[in-house]
């Protein structure tokens, strides 16, 4: 039997989940693995009086420096979330010679280069499963299940909060706000959204998958990200009618010898796999050489699946042996340098466009003229029935085009006199 | 850099895909994981003159045991298939102390337990993530990707040559014959196709992951297997018309304290993930606690599948360390005597019934008296228009009732004067 001694920074929803889990499968992971974990102690800033209580016999301090003093403890999880100061606790681990196993997206995607650099130095191991898609296994999946695969590209349905907001508003037909209220309401949206609805929680989480992928951390300021804020029912109503639904996308492609990452709405095929994952799962569609297509899925979120993800983690640490050093792939990446992140504007895609415009003769000449003034090819155009309304919707989807092109033709249509509002632009992507 | 110096047995068409594969991609896998590979000495018992020809400096022999004998060599690749010889080979590589990767499911299935302890008691890996889905990688999902889960139900589409039949069959309105025709003309299924379309290369494979849910080998006998032979076109016709679509499904679930283990033709909603997994891909649908349901999905059989799934194995076993006993959690599981496998007669399903009757008045009294008699209820029961036929069919959806009453049910209607031909009897499961 391998014994584990674990100090826990942080116990919160995810911390004290984590107590719960390991206490209520003590003897199944045992049987199952040969293993125990124990929590000698646990740390939490504000120290909590909530239950459940901390286990029998394990100390409870607000001071994460008591936990790195303890020889016993050979394990530090960090469930505290943000850059700070997790950053500073897990390099202080690391540096003690504790493994550590972390659930956050934040710190791996901001300073992982550091981390990792840190963690081989010591010879420990930097575990984090959990950060992406909680217990969903997606960093093992690409580290180690696909390894010896060229990933081509990574489309992730990765924050649950967007995908149910979105997938509300398509079978509820509810606005965005009334969406989000719903989501608040069943513990599925923070009372503070911003991050997972503009798309930072899954910038974060793509550039973790990215350095997966290819070995560097790009810098997250490169990652072209866009919420869902914007999205009216208006154009998910038009989108149905063309076949194609609505998807937050963490998009990483390569582009020839460079890199394409970006987070936007994005419009896909209804008979696509990632259409029909719906509400709070979340979706990894990989394509792969020579492995092809693979698509996985699970709930990505949420006190117990972020305790599962860790709970795999602190396993596979234990099933290791202690005293060679860490070749978790996690972290025995070489940085790869040559390949570079391609600006927003010099990327090619399809856009869907619609215009409100005024309901008079010769507008689509109007639009469609100053689109091919910018070399913007017209794939389809739908202007539906108008019941004599001043102002109509022109939808069209267009050709592969720059981003910059059809961005400048956008700003000179939102100019033109019959212009009703700014125009709307979503990306199309072809997922085969 | 570390060097794994490998003997490879067996060089058909997954071997030579493998020496291909580490070929081309040598220099991404040694940039991205520090990792070299050499075949040293491939056996193949008919030694190969076609393309492509053995790696330079390769020593090419019919003797499995010159592989043995190199102390250079320390991992053997048995890619032979088939349980004789390849057990004997992979005990005899094990007790030489050498480390096995294999894509056998055969073996596996039916000595896997034999296997592992050898292993175990050699302090040497045998790993084989190939065996169930090629390179999907579903061994490393269960067994350390999910690691501390408690398994509820495993289901899977996992024999590609099935999928493809029944997707063709529903998709082109073909026969069973056509479809089968049209698989083993796009090279889909072998000119011999029985293990496939019977069911049993399916129930090899859920053995395995039953093994790696509840660290248990059931005997392969105890898998009531049933092929798709027998399903017919109007069969999926009605199913569609019902909504449901058939595929056949690999089912391993806990019932109580019990296990059912079954292969057959499953009619499923067709808004269910799985029903959306077409052609030769196949898929794992598992539901676990607490993560609850997951889904994987990709091209589960091929040349370079199977390859990338013992490239995998091959990456990982590098990636540890060469003294230490192996610990991979696919061998050190501890039997787990406890649970038993209930026997078909036993379980309780719901039923697809579809029996051929003369279109006589009074017809469906006496089916549904039958099937009252036996405490089979009925949920619904379709009459399609007719046409003056003089045999038409009446489809009946059950509810769950226990098999052995359905089996005596349909016994005794089949002898009903009005019965023309055998009734067809599919099972339902509600994959929620």
């Amino acid at each position: 039997m391998r014994k584990l001694t674990i100090g826990l920074v942080g116990y919160g929803n995810v911390g004290s989940g984590l107590v719960q889990f390991l206490q209520k499968k003590k003897n199944f992971i045992k049987n199952k693995f040969q293993v125990e974990f124990a929590f000698k102690a646990i740390c939490d800033k504000t120290i909590p009086d909530r239950k459940p209580a901390v286990p029998e016999g394990t100390l409870l301090t607000a001071d994460y420096k008591e936990l790195l003093k303890d020889p016993e403890i050979t394990t530090i999880v960090e469930l505290i979330g943000g850059v700070h100061p997790a950053r500073e606790i897990i390099l202080d681990a690391i540096k003690n010679g504790k493994h550590v196993v972390t659930a956050n997206k934040s710190v791996i995607s901001s300073h992982g280069k550091e981390l990792f650099e840190q963690a081989q130095a010591h010879s420990v191991n930097l575990l984090y499963e959990s950060s992406v898609m909680a217990g969903v296994p997606s960093i093992k999946m690409l580290s180690e299940g696909l390894a010896g695969n060229k990933f081509n590209a990574v489309y992730g349905i990765i924050n649950g909060t967007c995908n149910y907001i979105l997938s509300e508003m398509t079978s509820k037909k509810l606005s965005f706000a009334q969406a989000l209220e719903q989501a608040q309401k069943n513990g599925f949206a923070e009372s503070d959204p911003t991050l997972d609805i503009n798309g930072m929680d899954s910038a974060h989480k793509i550039a973790i998958l990215v350095n997966l992928a290819i070995r560097k951390f790009i810098n997250l300021k490169e990652i072209h990200t866009e919420g869902i804020q914007h999205i009216s029912h208006d154009d998910i109503e038009h989108a149905e009618r063309l076949g194609l639904t609505i998807k937050l996308l963490a998009i990483a492609k390569r582009v020839h010898h460079e890199l394409e990452v970006r987070v936007h709405p994005t419009l896909i095929s209804k008979d696509h796999p990632l259409a029909s994952i719906n509400g709070v799962m979340n979706a990894l569609y990989i394509d792969a050489d020579p492995m092809g297509k693979i698509l996985m899925s699970g709930e990505g979120a949420g006190q117990m699946a972020a305790a599962s993800g860790v709970v795999a983690d602190l396993i596979n640490l234990a099933s290791r042996s202690e005293k060679t050093a860490p070749r978790f792939f996690c972290n025995t990446h070489a940085e790869s340098t040559e390949m570079q992140v391609i600006k927003i504007d010099q990327i090619m895609t399809k856009f869907y466009l619609r215009f409100m415009a005024t309901d008079k003769p010769g507008v689509l000449a109007q639009i469609a003229g100053v689109l091919g003034k910018y070399d913007v090819g017209i794939n389809s155009v739908t202007q539906n029935v108008h019941n004599k309304a001043a102002t109509v919707p022109v939808v069209m989807l267009t050709e592969f085009a720059p981003e910059q092109m059809v961005r400048q033709a956008l700003e000179e249509i939102h100019k033109l006199p019959i212009a009703r509002g700014k125009p709307v632009a979503i990306r199309m992507e072809k997922l085969s």
